[in-house]
């Protein structure tokens, strides 16, 4: 009976234990031998690979993160380690690794794939949603759910107050959760690396909103510009309004899963072993126009992830 | 300047407020005057059209169901009340009307079309996600995870007391809202019209897996099967455990949107709009593969939906 | 070194796994040994007693119900059964008995502890609020928060469709549940077994309040009455308003228990397991004034509890 | 007819919303006539002063926030802009004030009173609970709450990711948020003012936990210490462990309110106007031992608030 293993490599996302869920389930099915890697890249190069079990998997479907945990590994861009890691799984006679994790661990595993006779499949998962090749990451619709109850609470706040809020979100480069967090958290302001802004524009538009009675303003402002304190300062000096900064951490990543992410990581999981079982070497599980196709690695590790042009027409009417 | 109306009918479902926000913002960027129709066909019979305002929407994004309310209009089914409302509509100057329904909604709609020179687009709204056509209507998200937090919440019960439970979802006559919820909440059982099941498979699993330890099940029965006090009662005594029947019922509909309906409304919205702006007559919106096409009423109003393959193959591992 | 148990009994609620973590921790810390007893009084009999480690609590205090399971037991009612419940506590050398549970539990127990040299101390928990000389049952909390969240969502579809809706809350005999749930929920009716009510004067409140505008009404209907259904039939029949009955049922029970059930969790038990330091030999803890006191066993199981007059007084002015 | 208004003042809590709606609905009951000070002293000062209607409170329960909006006011420091204060209540013919707010809003008004003849009722409201002479303030239970979430969130990632994190709650100069909520959340370090710490204590700990196995700690630490950052560097540095900051910010005000807060709101309104008709003139409704008291202004404004010695004697575990 063939033996595939599972790892997750980079920032935890909710949905991914619904996925190694759904591994231990489907690779039973199919005849397969599942196996866990804990604690990322550095657990394969430690060995700590173990044989996974239906008890493992009960009832965390429900939980946020990862319970075989994940991690950053700088020894596994070092070859030795690597073949110490390819090592590993052979002496378990695993021949194919799942990944969850985002481009930098597929790039990793692509070296891995070279240098041995391993198969591997990869599935997009970030909040960042900044993965080439894939509309969809695991973990970006819980992630938005979640800043989504903060914007609704802070304009609670901020309606009482006659305030600004600056509030910034993760996304590393990739505007796509601020600028999705702000069309739907109905705020005032977005500002995102992929659409450009005119500080004067929003200047006039507030101020005249103002007149006509408006108290307070929302802004989203992804983390990847470095400019919420600027923003700030610009609400206090330029529009004349007592202004708060918001900073949403790592409560973004986390909670319970929302349908979607549980449900793509049911399909993920289930598109990556069939992938596998169709002798696929190294491939990455994409989902575009509500599909699932396969891409070779060396399409999404080296290309840069833009948001779609409905998207950013949404977008560039805040700056009308 | 051309004035445009929106309306609810039927069910109401969350999100329908997030889209009267994008219609009337929408409308007044295209240069259109935004009116909302109150209480669906009657009220568009008895005349209850009013001009829409932005204060009419600020704030109610965050809201559950339809400040512009809805209703079911048997009247609407005579033709002396459309020519009533096609007067209204004349009376206005309302040269195209949104409406936000399901299938049945459409249909009346249509009749009213051909009596008059009226324009119509229609989006699908209602949590049963049945209508032809499209492979999501306005609300499903929502209502999705209404069902999953309850059944998280009954697992909790079930597991700390050795109890079956079935839980009774809606969909009328589709089982879409069931299969989600039964294979994103983990649970052991889905019965739905769209998959025939053998429920002597099941006592074989289910006998088999309690002498492993299981001690609870819980079971996923669609309304449409109106099978849910059968199962409790094959509980009771096929399998021999206690067993409680919950029934999800209004409060599938409400509360809070998702971000992902709130991004559907607006997006359906736009669609439309830019649809009537083009010179489309009777369109309804369709989201499929990802994206927004328009199609004819009668594609959509006397076909039957059917849930996607990728998902029926995985309702189908219940039945091993 | 003493050895103390503890089990749970009846109804499950949120909040007995986090009792369970302050149980391990708060014995461990007094230098006791503790154990778990399984699966209720039933685990009592059947000798399911076991030595509890941290590890069977880390990460339990988010969940609802109880990893230690509750059982309803005929059998412990029953003399013979009762002394093999003594045999097995002897056998492992445990002295006293924390019981999690209502007002039945608590007679079962105080047989037990007249058969034997057992001691006891009792924890009121029961979502129905209804033991005596107790303000507080662990678990009400959580439920009032999970009706809430129901009946807010039911106000969006009532307000959007013209209707009355009739929610029926649990609570056994007692309506603090359906009481509590009215005032906070905000609804037009509310009808417990505390409180006489007459349906003229309401039809005559909503007659007139339909005459001012007035278009959807909800009433929170106790189970204790039996009456959904008649009532479901008034605002048919007398308001001339469709209706919907809502029964929220086993969701009530779960889910992540909120923070004031999860710290009376804490000083519930911190108080029991003083007060069997303190020599205590057949107590229960209530919470009344804002503080915890042992109260004898006889003082709970044979008295009926009563809704304090403050909120008492709050929901009579629903007749005015 | 008397004439009896409400003002909301400093930091916005959950609640508030209930208790206007409550005030309006009591004060008519009980026969006087309610107006709303819109902004806080700010509107006092500029007269904004406008008689209530039901219509302005009709669905605001389910909102965080004030729809009344609150203020900081240096002018009202000022003893002109008060006496222009007393004339704006008495060109309305207003005798009693309402105060939703903190210790310094009821200083303020303290001063008012004692230059005019209105009467004047406190509500202590706050999330810090940080007010002398009750055991609670309007909100905090919505806060602790939303934190609990935020911790439930953390500690998927934390222990997905072998990090320790440090989160930083409000509280101002008090520490029961970050006590409570630590307590609540289980986490493994605390630290607030009021109690005593000792980090080699608390290493010689995480050093042996460690070693057993332990991957992650989370620290709740009080806002008052401005130790976040030293607790950051400190795992870094003296645990070894790679660590994280969250800093839960302006997103703790808000929210829709638990029932807690709800009843809360209830009942401290309704004590206050039973109070100002029984003839009070300047007191604060104060909660202890589970019943509500009046206390005169004086003994709360300046006195400083102590946490119970229950709790503080749990939040001294965390330091064995």
């Amino acid at each position: 009976m063939q033996k595939i293993a599972i790892l997750c490599s980079g920032g935890d996302v909710s949905g991914m234990n619904a996925a190694l869920k759904r591994f231990v389930e489907y690779t039973q099915a199919k005849g397969f031998m599942p196996y866990f890697i804990y604690d990322g890249f550095e657990g394969l190069i430690d060995n700590k690979i173990v044989r996974a079990k239906y008890s493992d998997v009960a009832g965390i479907i429900t939980r946020g993160g990862t319970v075989i945990r994940s991690s950053r590994s700088e020894r596994f861009m070092e070859k030795s380690y690597r073949l110490r890691a390819i090592d590993n799984l052979h002496s378990h006679d695993i021949s194919s690794v799942i990944v969850l994790g985002g481009d930098g661990s597929f790039k990793g595993m692509q070296k891995l794939i070279q240098e041995s006779n391993i198969c591997f499949s990869g599935i997009p998962a970030t909040i960042d949603n900044d993965i080439a090749g894939t509309e969809y990451c695991l973990g970006v619709d819980t992630a938005l759910n979640i800043i989504k109850n903060a914007i609704d609470a802070v304009r609670d706040t901020a309606s009482s107050f006659s305030r600004a809020f600056v509030i910034e979100t993760m996304g590393r480069e990739c505007g796509y959760l601020a600028l999705v967090s702000a069309l739907t958290g109905g705020v005032e302001m977005c500002l995102i690396p992929e659409i450009p802004y005119n500080l004067d524009n929003y200047k006039k538009r507030f101020m005249k909103e103002m007149k006509e009675g408006r108290s307070y303003f929302i802004a989203v402002v992804s983390e990847a510009l470095k400019k919420s304190d600027m923003i700030l300062e610009w609400f206090e000096k330029e529009i004349g309004m007592e202004s708060r900064k918001v900073v949403l951490g790592h409560t973004q990543r986390g909670g319970n899963p929302t349908v979607n992410d549980r449900l793509m990581a049911y399909r993920f999981v289930t598109s990556a072993i069939d992938g596998l079982i169709a002798g696929e070497r190294s491939s990455v599980v994409c989902y575009n126009d509500g599909g699932f196709s396969h891409k070779d690695i060396g399409e999404i590790a080296f290309e840069k992830y833009t948001i779609c042009t409905d998207l950013l027409k949404l977008g560039m009417e805040y700056e009308k």
